[in-house]
């Protein structure tokens, strides 16, 4: 009954195969699957081969990135002309599949980590976090228990902790072995905000409902109203729309930050109008301008009104690990939840978002739905986390031993070295901005985003941008301050250096003169 | 200005900073940043003989993995005491931190990818998608838009072309250059499920406005109903909950399925109530038994109704590339979205769940939120896809490689093999358990799980589950139906072959025989 089939008898039962489309595999009745050769299996010796030929793959890459243009120059539909239009039916040989990595995706890639991406905010990469991850892949258990592996929930637990003491959090955050908080890694900001929002939008409903008995959850649901910065993130507004609740947006000061006195004006209105102000999301370095909203100011008004106040510091948040900058946290004191991304600028590999709460009941109560197959004996000793319910998705990967190994590959003080060295770029950046007349610095520098413009019409800024990125020598993208297009300059990249943004600086000035001269010449025309 | 510090002086200066806390960086208006080394930094060089050593490591750990106990040995809290309380402020040395994997994370770990785990049901791994996998983590792009990544959007695109192609898969599931349709990957169903339950939840708040002006959206929001089985997997629940929608739980015939008369009174009823039915999810393989909803009854209804059909195949689904199992989808094409993990069964590590909808406008008018830092020059040519409005995450992995990799090194031909080999070893546990009479098996075997239970009561039954889980030699979890404590055996690693197999099911027997000597002592006493 059992016996081992060559391949090419394999080939013939499997083309038969495709015309019976009813009950069992028809083979099956004579051969034993299990005595079947893989076809096309790699092994475990070829994977040492192959995994040290991409390690240095990897190696060689990143090692002479620069020399990549940063931008590609394909056109929208690209690829699909470049590789078959359905899957192999045989096993195709590795050496193809690795030789298409140069001819298929390379032309198509924005290279995130060359020092001449200035775009978005940062996207963190570093060796140890590498190394981590490949370790993740080969251990793969899907951690959403406690059960279902310990040791990937305990050290997201320690990890967490280690990371909340580096910023100073106050304990109230921390997991300890008592705590009633602590953290979690998210997959983005946005998930993390969803979430806040969700457990804030469960934790009112509950109130309100005991307090007034009469109410109807729907016409709860429909009274509540939620607080952001008109500078907050595109994921914040999103959040509101998923968990369908009201979201109104809060203007700002001329720093670009939300000030007390405005969110209290617009809670007292909602309130007198009958709404249930429930949820404000402050934002620590804002996308557009790295603003920081005042939560000294926010925080105080949020606890006396009873409402959640989720502080998103996707980008800023790396850098309260250094002194310097911790005293932007302060009035985390008032806050319910707190989210900020290492795998921007903490030197983890994405995705790696990191979320505490002050009561982790909060999300725990929120999103509970227990079923049989996922309890398991420990679930009720008090020292567990089940961390499934405090995220979206069930399934997570073993995410914390990248920053077990980044922490403990750099130190704290070789990761405040790292924020230190990105914000003196920065600084550096806005000097030679400044030294020139012809442009203007649009908000204040405080971490390693310069907003900047020509001096003049949004018109010229934007032909300054497009002709950047055209050229595809820097990479950078808009954004939209009182109306005025302006240009993001962030460093991003591990190796950017000095020279990398004098460079840069050089050619933008270049093109900008280009621009000017045409439309001076424009005007005389 | 600009000099380079030795090492030991950069301690120094950053420990003098640690007392101050506010305004800039003392230092900074002394040293240039840029130019400070980089403290336990690794650089490229070690990289690749960490790298090298990692893959060594990796390989080892999965060659030997039968000899270590499948489930650990760890009481809660094991590991906060095996690591210090705090980061380390100075770098440590890398040989410690790989010692510490085996020490310190090992012993905590529930190993997945044993051949002696059969629990909950299989996670993917295999090599090629672990090579894949450390490439995408050195290009490292978040590819949430076409721009961020051309190569990153457009592999994926075709990767779910070709995977539907796979499943034959009805033409308007598929993108090509000028479908409606298109596929996407999740990171895990529960978050396909809620995308699917929030786009049906727009589509439709959309349809009564239009058609009844004077309803409220919140009027129309108190009255949304889904239905689910009550055999669907927990995040079904979860994503109603999330959603703010009522679900209803649907019973099923008594091999566990929906059937479409079942549903078809309930929505009548709730029309009735004045209630407005929207969103169905049918699950094909559900996660106790692994039974199959009778999709091509639902289709009809729900498309009669104007309600979307969501069908989660999430562990089942890969097995529709074998065309003897692929009439268990027939039905989809009454479908409007379509998931199942490729995480799962098909080979690829987690994460990468893969998500079909008929129109995509669906999922991308349901969460539209642009903002200028975000637009780019192809955005609206209509080729390109930005994923970013497809999910709940703004930032995405590039997750398509590991398919590519993956379909390319065992052609489809080796997947077929693949699937067909586990579901013959489910096969051949089932006809061990139905060769002993003390046992029963408690639902229909079709793909890789087997659900049985000792004949008795379920106190016996947990009894003999706590005895598995206690002794780690192999691992499984329960399930209940119709109120009974059911083992569930779920055929789960790559590696895992028929003398596995054997040696479980003599070790179940074993410790069951124990347990009905000892309840016969027992009864006799």
């Amino acid at each position: 009954m059992s016996l081992v089939l060559p391949t090419h008898a394999l080939k013939r039962t499997t083309c038969r195969l495709r015309l019976d489309t009813k009950g069992e595999h028809p083979a099956s009745k004579r051969v034993h699957w299990s005595c079947l050769p893989e076809i096309g299996r790699m092994d475990v010796a070829e994977f040492r081969r192959r995994g040290k030929e991409m390690v240095d793959y990897i190696a060689d890459y990143l090692e002479n990135i620069e020399q990549r243009p940063v931008y590609p120059d394909v056109e929208p539909g690209y690829l699909r002309n470049l590789i078959p239009s359905e899957a192999p039916v045989e096993p195709e040989d590795y050496n193809d599949i690795i030789k298409d990595v140069e001819r298929v995706i390379m032309p198509g890639i924005t290279h995130w980590h060359s020092p001449h991406f200035y775009a978005y905010f940062a996207a963190a990469s570093s060796y140890p976090a590498m190394l981590a991850d490949m370790l993740c892949g080969a251990i793969g258990c899907i951690g959403f228990s406690w059960a279902a592996s310990p040791a990937c929930t305990e050290l997201e637990t320690v990890m967490l902790d280690w990371l909340g003491k580096m910023l100073k959090l106050p304990e109230c955050f921390i997991a300890g072995t008592s705590g009633r908080g602590g953290g979690v890694i998210q997959g983005t900001a946005s998930e993390a905000t969803l979430i806040a929002l969700l457990a804030a939008r469960c934790k009112v409903i509950n109130r309100m409902r005991a307090s007034n008995p009469q109410l109807s959850e729907s016409e709860i649901f429909s009274k509540l109203v939620s607080y952001t910065s008109i500078y907050s993130h595109s994921s914040v507004e999103r959040a509101a729309l998923i968990g369908g609740v009201t979201m109104k947006k809060v203007s700002t000061d001329k720093n670009f930050a939300v000030r007390g006195e405005t969110l209290k004006k617009m809670i007292e209105e909602d309130k007198a109008a009958g709404l249930i102000p429930f949820f404000v999301c402050a934002t620590l370095g804002t996308t557009p301008s790295c603003a920081f909203d005042r939560i000294t100011e926010l925080g105080p008004i949020c606890n006396e009104e009873n409402i959640w106040m989720h502080i998103d510091a996707a980008y800023a948040g790396s850098a309260f690990i250094c002194p310097e900058f911790r005293p932007l946290l302060n009035g985390i004191e008032f806050a319910d939840s707190f989210n900020f991304n290492p795998h921007k600028w903490l030197l983890i590999n994405f995705d790696c978002s990191a979320m505490w709460v002050k009561n982790r009941a909060d999300l725990i109560g929120a999103f509970n739905v227990d079923p049989l197959y996922l309890k398991h004996e420990n679930q009720e000793s008090g020292l567990v986390t089940d961390y499934r319910h405090w995220q979206i998705p069930l399934g997570r990967r073993f995410r914390s031993l990248k920053m077990w190994f980044v922490f403990r590959t750099y130190g704290i003080q070789g990761l405040q070295t790292y924020i230190r060295k990105h914000v003196s770029l920065a600084k550096e950046f806005e000097k030679m901005v400044l030294a020139d007349e012809n442009f203007e610095i649009c908000a204040e520098v405080i971490m390693g985003l310069v907003c900047f413009r020509l001096k003049g019409s949004n018109e010229i800024n934007q032909k300054l941008l497009d002709r950047i990125t055209k050229l595809r020598e820097i990479h950078l993208v808009p954004c939209q301050l009182e109306e005025r297009f302006i240009l993001r300059f962030a460093i991003c990249a591990r190796t950017t250096e000095l020279r990398h943004i004098q460079r840069a600086w050089s050619h933008i000035k270049k093109l900008a003169y280009e621009i000017l001269q045409e439309s001076s010449h424009c005007l005389k025309g």
